[in-house]
């Protein structure tokens, strides 16, 4: 039971409190957001880091009139809560549960969903555009981490923003980490401004100001009015980034003092075109662990709130990856890492600290990423770049411009293919076959286990003809048998099969092998891997489906331009006798964007897991 | 005949001449491009202005083993004359000719393709990289027009060049116009910076620094050491936007002043870390017709150096979009235009005259543009977004992320689908029915001519169930008869046929539905139209195919991923009777990046003109 936080219906509600008890407020939040994510799993560091910051904000503006945009959203917790979905915390990340991000059918208050990160204020620029072509006069607001700050996109809607001066508020919430520590000179200068002892202080008279806002009581307004002495406002002088592109800059605030926050954001109301909050939070405030480690408590499963998370060692495809890329750096000094603000993730770490000249964050800008492996593929060293594959999306036009044409031998290394559970719509790696496969001179590879992962990363070392895409899964490597021979030809991982039968094939690729085995026994049917998905070995592979009157392909992808219709569209160019002779059916997934959940159970929803496929198969052979 | 020019080998011989020979070089180099550009036609404006600041650098520098990386590229004309190709511009940009851009296999001074902006950052600090590992020590030099720095990737990489302070040249050729005119905070703090009156003189012992660089004759060293009292550099205190993200900045420097050119790039050679040279050049110098209208002289096709090109009225499918936009903005006040930098290109330019607060040009910035777009449409606001198919590819996940998975109702206009021509590899539009038809509700639109293109503009004028994305070609609009009925539902524009024929069917899409009609006769083939390739309407597509043995699929796309892929992955999907009776052909681009040259040549080259597509027909059905 809390005692405050337990009234907060929705924002409106919020508006009636006094300051004290918004402070009462906060502090229970933090017990909520702890107690809660202590259950289901979830982001907790940067939730506690912004407690302060959105009640302000959901306190001076009127969501949904104004538009608050969050970007990620992974931190739009406190915003969740607010605006009348603390019950539903208890099913957060779960299949048909709350999301951990922004979703408009949640709530009138999700006006714009994310994910990825560095879209806030591109959005926020189509939101107040549409304002002042509609001649409304609402605020709009986009709140944006300094790590997000470093994305391509976001700088160019700076730039634009400065242009256009635009009436809106960019919220820069500088918690001095993002999920890596931040890269880039701008990260410098941010921190320059953290410590600058050079400021001017802006006076105003908060009581007049405040009293033009109606839903303000008079009580609060008295309130507020007797602080207003120690208002205090940081306008740095002139000079700066954000000034110089054009931007009102103000700050920095900080970001745990719930009072400078609404005098803030009531001030700013009456500033005209663009104006930049700089709000500094710590990632974890308030939970001792959390404090300590904000890193370890970025994204959490279930723990136990009394203990600190332990580490627990992993043996999943990024540490594969990660231990393999170390002995093949360890052999071969050509060798080096590349990846966007995701070293951790990506299983770099121990990579990093062996070989600290030989890796390259780049903070988040996928695009850079792969234009300056490019441009180090060139001059004959060995890029692995290591990015999830949604986040890789961000790259495409890198992929075909600059390493495509040019052959660059870069190796494209896109961890989290396939479905990555939890975070849901906006991280479920399954487009990548799509994207790649018509890149002209692209090889695509997809392991079936830890053992073949291995062997396309030694693979990739010494092959000189163009670039090398291998797509690997979240979560634990299988291990299905020893290493592959193969040799330095573009068809070096032929189509194998690893289960007997007739009649029915199950054509798998990466972690649907594993699923397409345990199926086999029961339905009799033949298993063919094909962990090399261009250029597909198609002579090989139809030799392997002689006979068979039942094709299956399987795969943990969008079927549209997947695995299964890179099959059937080399067969057709082969002008295979198969077709019509056999029947072609293909598992993936379905044309729509798959929700949050467990990844075993949305394969499960999906038809995708063992008895999904049985059932489907035998309904099929069954007539 | 030209008296120095014709004696330039390579930059070696460059290096052999006195500065009044240099002088003479840049005026002899302007009269070469005038008088060849106005016979082969490519890109005068941009080459006019980088005459000293190209002679200049191949003077200072020591190309290949310093690293020249040019942004685009097509202003890299006089770096191929200095570079030995000056015989070859007789067959620029012509198909098997010179390259308008640069390409490695032309030259060893060819370090780095490229065609899309804002690259060269990020390439550059691969090779800086590179050379840092080998412990060479050779210069890279990054030259980036003042428009390609607002996309976002070349601000993600002075980011990073800004953190990791590696050694490398940034040369901002600021000409004050990029293709459009220029938009950005940052273009008006460059402006200011063009006209500071404030700045602080570095004082050099010059002829010390050029003596220690062997190439330099004596006589050299003393010719310039003279001039050392006169130089200038022009280095801004503190707070700029470039020394704010860590770089430093000299200039600016006037791009048409080939002394203080040469002494400010020797000078630079002595400085540690990221330093950035802001070079004002004015575009089409030297040549008074594009100096009074540079933007008309970006790109030309042959002209009469003696008269100034009169502009001809156009009916390509660029003005039919312009047009209808026109009437459909006049109807509907919630229809805006958006576009990045290409107003002029796209057909926007009397839209911009009739409702100037209407069109939002975001710059060099697709990725911004698109997530705006998706912004505005959440508000009711209906943007159609007209972008090149080949630069669109710079907002791949903004399209999935921003557009798709909120359905959001935003119409991408895909102006220069397919083979765009003389501009090559970089440009084509040949994989945006790839890169979009796996995007779950996306719909995919492909106009037979120009009333289908006017009809599709309209149907997404109120379709509101998601994002349509219109693909048609560069050229001369096709008028092959009136607009088509059509309603609000999914499958709107349904597969028509336009001959009758029996046995063979040719299943076309786009312009390509022009060449299958010219092709009917001889052959006897049914034409069938496919306007909308997503949703396909797979059930009346196949009816149409009924009693045909052989079906060929048409497209300006490649093949991998394309129509015809679209076709006979839902043909599988529909378990089609037709699968094993009728022979299917996938006729279009195959998996290789198509060069330039004349779009009919390379039409014909691929067999897609209706010669090639008769003899491939018929080949295949006579067995």
């Amino acid at each position: 039971m809390y005692k405050i936080l337990d009234s907060i219906q929705n924002p409106d509600t919020l508006k009636q409190l006094s300051f004290e008890e918004l402070v009462v407020l906060c502090h229970e939040m933090r017990a909520f957001l702890v107690e809660n994510i202590s259950k289901t799993g979830g982001h907790l560091s940067s939730n506690l880091g912004v407690v302060e910051l959105t009640v302000a904000l959901h306190y001076v503006f009127d969501s949904p009139t104004d538009k608050l945009l969050w970007d990620v959203g992974h931190q739009a917790y406190v915003h969740k809560v607010l605006t009348g979905r603390k019950e539903d915390f208890k099913s957060l990340r779960q299949f048909n549960g709350l999301s951990g991000f922004l979703k408009r059918k949640e709530s009138e208050h999700d006006i714009f969903e994310a994910g990825h990160s560095s879209t806030s204020i591109s959005a926020g620029i189509g939101f107040a555009t549409a304002r002042d072509l509609k001649e409304a006069h609402n605020e709009v607001i986009s709140i944006i981490g300094d790590g997000a700050l470093t994305g391509g996109m976001a700088l160019e809607a700076l730039n634009y923003l400065g242009h256009v001066k635009t009436n809106m508020k960019v919220v820069l919430n500088d918690n001095e980490m993002s999920i890596s520590e931040n890269v880039g000179g701008l990260a410098k200068a941010l921190s320059r401004l953290r410590t600058t002892e050079t400021y001017s202080k802006v006076k105003m008279d908060t009581k007049a100001t405040l009293s033009k806002i109606p839903s303000i009581g008079d009580n609060m307004i008295d309130f507020i009015g007797k602080l207003k002495d120690s208002l205090k406002y940081f306008v740095v002088d002139g000079g700066l980034f954000f000034e110089e592109i054009g931007l009102t800059y103000i700050g920095p605030i900080n970001g745990h003092d719930l009072k400078e926050l609404i005098e803030t954001f009531q001030m700013i109301k009456h500033v005209k075109g663009p104006v930049l909050v700089h709000v500094l939070t710590q990632k974890g405030k308030g939970y001792a662990f959390s404090e300590k480690d904000p890193n370890k408590y970025h994204g959490v499963g279930q723990f136990d709130p009394e203990k600190c998370i332990e580490s627990k060692a992993k043996n999943d495809y990024s540490k594969v990856f990660g231990d393999k890329l170390i002995q093949l750096a360890t052999e071969n000094q050509n060798v080096v890492a590349i990846t966007a603000a995701m070293a951790d993730g990506t299983g770099l770490n121990e990579f990093a600290s062996k070989f600290p000249n030989r890796i390259f964050d780049v903070a988040i800008a996928e695009q850079h990423a792969v234009t300056m492996a490019a441009g180090l593929a060139m001059e004959g060293i060995k890029p692995y770049v290591a990015i999830y594959s949604t986040f890789l999306q961000r790259a495409y036009d890198q992929i075909v411009h600059d390493v495509c044409i040019q052959k660059a031998p870069v190796v494209l290394c896109l961890d989290r293919a396939g479905l990555v559970g939890n975070d849901g719509e906006t991280h479920h790696g399954i487009f990548d076959i799509g994207y790649l496969s018509h890149m002209p001179g692209m090889m695509i590879l997809s392991p079936k286990d830890q053992f073949e992962l291995e062997d396309m990363m030694q693979f990739a070392l010494t092959y000189k003809e163009g670039p090398i895409a291998i797509r690997y899964p979240r979560g634990k490597a299988h291990q299905m048998g020893a290493g592959r021979e193969h040799t330095q030809s573009k068809l070096t991982f032929h189509p194998e099969v690893l289960h007997e039968g007739d009649k029915v094939a199950l054509v798998a690729t990466g972690k649907m092998v594993q699923t397409a085995l345990a199926c086999a026994d029961e339905l009799g049917a033949r298993v063919i891997n094909v962990s090399q998905i261009k250029p597909l070995d198609i002579i090989r592979l139809e030799s392997l489906l002689q006979n068979i009157d039942f094709v299956f392909t399987i795969e943990d992808h969008t079927i549209s331009g997947g695995f299964g219709d890179q099959v059937i569209s080399k067969l057709i160019e082969h002008h295979s006798d198969l077709m019509g002779k056999t029947k072609f059916y293909k598992l993936g997934i379905p044309d729509v964007f798959v929700p949050h959940g467990d990844t075993d159970m949305l394969m499960q929803d999906l038809g995708l897991d063992k008895e999904g496929i049985v059932k489907k198969v035998s309904e099929v052979i069954n007539g």
